[in-house]
């Protein structure tokens, strides 16, 4: 059964080669002075920071620079982004680059007119803005965390060790998102699966909650056949358009509330990886990979018939001769084999976890309601041992 | 591939038992005086109406009556809509009904501030808004068209003998619709099904075209697995809410641009269904219904990789042992038993068409290219007499 919801996704998407042009189209509609955020320089090589450039100059528009957001933007960061903000009289923040350029961006809007420490007021209290919300645009670079259509904003507090995410309303998802999926090829491998585990995890941790037979799972179904699908395309030939566009497209819809609609979600992989995040500043996909496993692994008796729906659905596996706990079993062993085979991580050691972190991170890792049983922190511990 | 597109789609949706109390946070954003567009008066009945207006005045608001709106509104209709809301100043359209009060009350909101002619201009010359729009909310009691969530609007013109539908822009998209499923459930059964296959056809004629491998192919098995599963249980039972809900769901999505997204799309069904509803004024799941299966037989040799598909992925058909061309027909077979099962038209002399219309139908029949096979006039024929 549908549980009662609102549904509003205001986000208008450019998809496709020479979207960027429809930047032009865009920038009119917003003040002046435009605060330039990206990473670590990577389309001052590939030549999109000049084109962006010229772009804002051509619509008349004030360059503010805010280079080298880091992968897993941090709460120092995020402050020097304020500043820079308040500094220049900011009107317009576009983000280029990958979810962690556009969470930043997100992170800021809400932060710039408000009198209050950003990290405490929406991290730690997940309090809305009450202030005026600087608009954000987007030119994406990456697939995976879907950032470019939602409210999502993730921080880490390396000193006090913590990885967190705010889902904030629609008023602060980005006005715009320019999808080319041609700028995602230059991404090395490693980051390429990350994104494509991020993506298909999002889809997970809202399809393995609840006991009813919505909409929702079946959307979810066909975006997860989708990604596994062009994922195996996308590893063998980077430069395949009809994998990297599909892979691009399932991304921005894996997380955008659609699939969420009228259901429960679970999200504990990600409070697991976030917490092992925070301890390793580790790409964000690859520690949601090592902990999957033994994570689904541990739930799978508590949401049997989910799993084994998943194993038919998802991977085709025939039902026949097996009983529903088979079933379920060889779904996630078909999931594990696809995992190797694209190549993402598969425990927590190799992203440099030691036994004596366990607990910390286990502190660290945020118990949500919402999957098939909720965790305490002993599962947690038992989860991460089994991850290493 | 996925080919460019951009996609907008900013409608605010309220979903759930309860979902009308979500009138109060919008009225305020709009003007005071509201044309309030229904049909037949069923809400009237229902207690829907006394609702509604109960909330309008509390709200501070003049209510304009715009009743008897019909299952296809006329072109005269539409003309006296737009007087209606000139000569009392209307700032807001509330469109309380099924697909026709919204289609329709979308063709008046871009009338009312126009010079021309709104039939001549929109749905023969098909040009865009250029005057000011009225902005229009709606409250579904009927699941089928996707106009809660789109800019499509048809009109019937009988006089001419045309039923001719605009898309509009993002521009005339409902401001917001709330959809309580449990206003679906005094449909009559032959209302519901109707919807039912009105919503399985959307999907049909965006999945029926182009021959690759797109996310919304996958997102488009999914809904139709889903409608399919549904409608089953709603015909056994019409109070049960998770199969009205998930109806109810379903249909938004198989019409607001999402699976239509980068690839082509057929609509050759209802440009004929609409053809037969021009000559017969009959409910227009039912004309899309009673054409479909000759449609479909005749173009399945022009796509039959995509239909084999769909046995297999919408039906769960197995391939073993059959050809590509048997999966196909497989397929279509599963489709037609569960149309009789579900109890729509499966014929159009059913609908009170005769012999003597077809080459008339033919004639008012719009010829688009995207499906499998552009239809030539005589290929409308053929597949009328099919139908017959």
């Amino acid at each position: 059964m549908l549980g009662n919801f609102a549904y509003h996704n205001p986000t208008k998407l450019y998809f496709g080669d020479g979207a960027l042009c429809y930047l032009n189209e865009e920038l009119p509609k917003y003040g002046k002075v435009v605060q330039l955020i990206y990473g670590g320089g990577s389309i001052k090589k590939n030549g999109l920071y000049d084109e962006i450039v010229s772009i804002l100059k051509k619509n008349g528009k004030t360059i503010v620079e805010d280079g080298g957001v880091m992968p897993n933007p941090t709460v120092e960061k995020l402050r020097e982004g304020v500043r820079i903000a308040r500094e220049n009289g900011v009107d317009f923040l576009l983000a280029v680059g990958g979810g962690s350029c556009c969470d930043y961006a997100k992170a800021v809007s809400v932060s710039v007119k408000c009198g209050e420490d950003p990290w405490d007021k929406y991290f730690i209290r997940f309090e809305e803005p009450t202030c005026e919300i600087l608009p954000v645009g987007c030119v994406l670079t990456m697939a995976g965390t879907g950032s470019e259509m939602n409210g999502g904003s993730v921080i880490t507090n390396h000193e006090a060790k913590l990885k967190i995410g705010h889902v904030f309303g629609d008023e602060v998802m980005p006005k715009f998102s320019i999808l080319n999926p041609k700028y995602t090829y230059s991404l090395p491998k490693r980051q390429m699966v990350a994104g494509v585990y991020d993506i298909f995890n999002h889809i997970c941790e809202q399809y393995f909650s609840g006991t009813d037979d919505n909409v929702s799972d079946y959307l979810a179904e066909g975006l997860m056949k989708s990604v596994v699908k062009n994922s195996r395309a996308a590893v063998l030939d980077p430069e395949n358009y009809e994998a990297r566009s599909n892979i691009m497209w399932a991304a921005t819809w894996a997380l955008n509330t659609l699939i969420a609609c009228g259901k429960e979600t679970d999200w504990m992989v990600h409070m697991i990886g976030q917490a092992v995040g925070a301890y390793t500043d580790q790409t964000h996909g690859m520690t949601l990979a090592a902990v999957s496993l033994p994570y689904y692994r541990f739930i799978m008796p508590y949401g049997v018939a989910k799993f084994a729906r998943f194993a038919k659905e998802v991977w085709g596996v025939s039902e026949e001769g097996k009983s529903e706990k088979e079933l379920a079993e060889a779904g996630l062993a078909e999931m594990e084999k696809w995992m190797k085979e694209i190549g993402v991580s598969m425990n927590i050691s190799s992203l440099g976890v030691t036994p004596d972190m366990i607990e910390g991170i286990a502190d660290a890792t945020i118990l949500l309601d919402g999957g098939y049983k909720k965790l305490t922190r002993d599962d947690v511990v038992r989860i991460l041992k089994e991850s290493l």
